[in-house]
């Protein structure tokens, strides 16, 4: 395939298989600006609604050997799958040792698997408008399902995986850690609890701090349950699937899978304004009728609020 | 007088003298939003240019007692004065100590003076806004000299005293305060030093430091006198009053003044054009239409950005 930038050929390639042009539309999303409203424009009608799971905990929890094995899983079932990993520790962003990464390694030959890094580089509230464009590409070229790997700390990070279908939050046994998690903010955006590296033992103590503290919150109905893995050597995973699916229906049933879609739709459209007003203030900030503005203010022959108003305008006019 | 809030009748007042009406005026433009404006648009063209002197430094350096001891000179000369006091440890906002506070009321019974302390309120980017509008609104009730202290920490506060005409940074003798100076970006605004507390000893060592930064920076025509006071009894105060004129007169004559004047005025603009599109966002995020559009977008009948582009234009259609 020739390197085209072509939204509409990038999307029939990626839906025809062409994994290249798959990373190319991803790219494009994750840059912004104007190409990356083009390929979205385009891969909403497409889209069903993607299936998203959120892993989140701290860094060194297992996140991405979990996520690894639940890809295992769901590939068993015949599902096909998406990462997006926004966790500079996560091995899929580079951060991890050799060990991990191999181990990933498992699905890069699976065409039935794309796993995708997005990177933070210091621009969150961008990634925040990007993770859901980049699932509407993986969903509208056939990767349904759509598992995100964010590293629990950090507002964006927590908010990103809290948006998602279903959020596993993942802790350690030991002392402590179910504590950490929920300093972080990670007992509110809960659905199921991993308690990974199970094979350490102190696993019952840290269920009892997890169970103490989901006793101080609303439920809401559904309590989240607690689920204990081993992801390397995979022992508990098809428990969390199906803590996992048991969650979705739970959602689907009571409404609150629409009501979190509604506000994903909401907080993307503020997301969108908000950048595209930003935008519009950055163009107005400029050039000459600017500068003319700026004398004319400067003169006193207009305040400063009309012409900033009167530059707003005529920008909306061109 | 009435607690009327009609800007014109507030303007009137504060104009023939009244105090309350000015501190009224103040409040308003503290507060932001359209009244804020309402006073903007009313007082730009009633000023000519306030003469603005920043006075910057660390916490308990003295620039209370310093900016007092201006007043006075200022007053000596006829020259009626306004300050804004915008520093949590100022007496002016209450953060000293009874002593400080009792001197500062030197000017309280002075119809010539106007002490305001600009409240922070956790909302710095209000305050750089409101900055400038307070000192229109002096400077339009027959206040033509404004005083801005700021505590010299802080991004917002350092910017509002560097946009002041003439920029006095304040330090004290003794190791390592003109090096903390520094750290906080006060050598690129600084227009004059002030050593204050001179009685001290270790005026020489702190102004060889002062020497060897500036030697550092470029001096585009302009080196920073470096002025001993002792601001309590009021020595070097004259000379720090010598050195702000000589500033001013160099400013003026080398097109500097009307250069920073320009830059204030761009800044300005710039500044209310991000909070009015900031406010058409927040307008359009609520209510039916946004409601409306979020159920289009969620049953993929319109795409987010057009949908947010539509939500945008048809608020500025109202």
């Amino acid at each position: 395939m020739p390197r085209t930038t072509d939204p509409d050929e990038l999307i029939a390639a990626a839906r025809a298989g062409d994994r290249p042009a798959l990373a190319r539309l991803l790219s494009i999303v994750e840059r912004g600006g104007p190409p990356a409203r083009a390929v979205g424009v385009r891969t909403h009608p497409l889209g069903g609604e993607a299936v998203t799971v959120g892993l989140t905990g701290a860094p060194g929890a297992g996140k991405s050997t979990l996520t690894s094995a639940l890809v295992s899983v769901l590939r068993s079932k015949g599902e096909r799958v998406g990462v997006l990993a926004i966790d500079p520790s996560s091995p899929f962003t580079g951060g991890a040792i050799l060990g991990d990464r191999v181990r990933m390694g498992d699905h890069v030959l699976d065409e039935g698997v794309f796993i995708r890094s997005m990177a933070t580089r210091g621009h969150l509230g961008g990634l925040a408008l990007a993770t859901p464009e980049a699932v509407r590409v993986l969903d509208a070229v056939g990767y349904p399902w759509v598992l995100l790997e964010t590293v629990g700390v950090g507002q964006v990070e927590v908010e990103i995986a809290g948006a998602a279908d279903t959020t596993v939050v993942v802790v350690n046994p030991g002392w402590g850690d179910a504590v950490q998690a929920a300093k972080a903010g990670l007992m509110e955006i809960a659905d199921v609890f991993v308690i990974n590296k199970a094979d350490r033992g102190g696993v019952d103590a840290t269920r009892r701090d997890l169970e103490q503290m989901l006793e101080l919150s609303d439920d809401q109905g559904w309590r989240p349950p607690i689920v204990a893995t081993d992801a390397t050597t995979g022992t508990g995973v098809e428990d969390l699937m199906a803590a996992v699916s048991d969650h979705r229906r739970f959602a689907d049933d009571s409404g609150l899978a629409a009501e979190r879609r509604a506000a994903r739709v909401a907080g993307e459209l503020q997301q969108i304004m908000a950048e595209q007003v930003a935008q519009r203030a950055r163009e107005a900030s400029s050039g000459d009728r600017f500068a003319e503005a700026c004398a004319a203010v400067a003169a006193h022959e207009v305040d400063p609020w009309s012409a900033a108003e009167a530059l707003l305008a005529g920008d909306g006019d061109r």
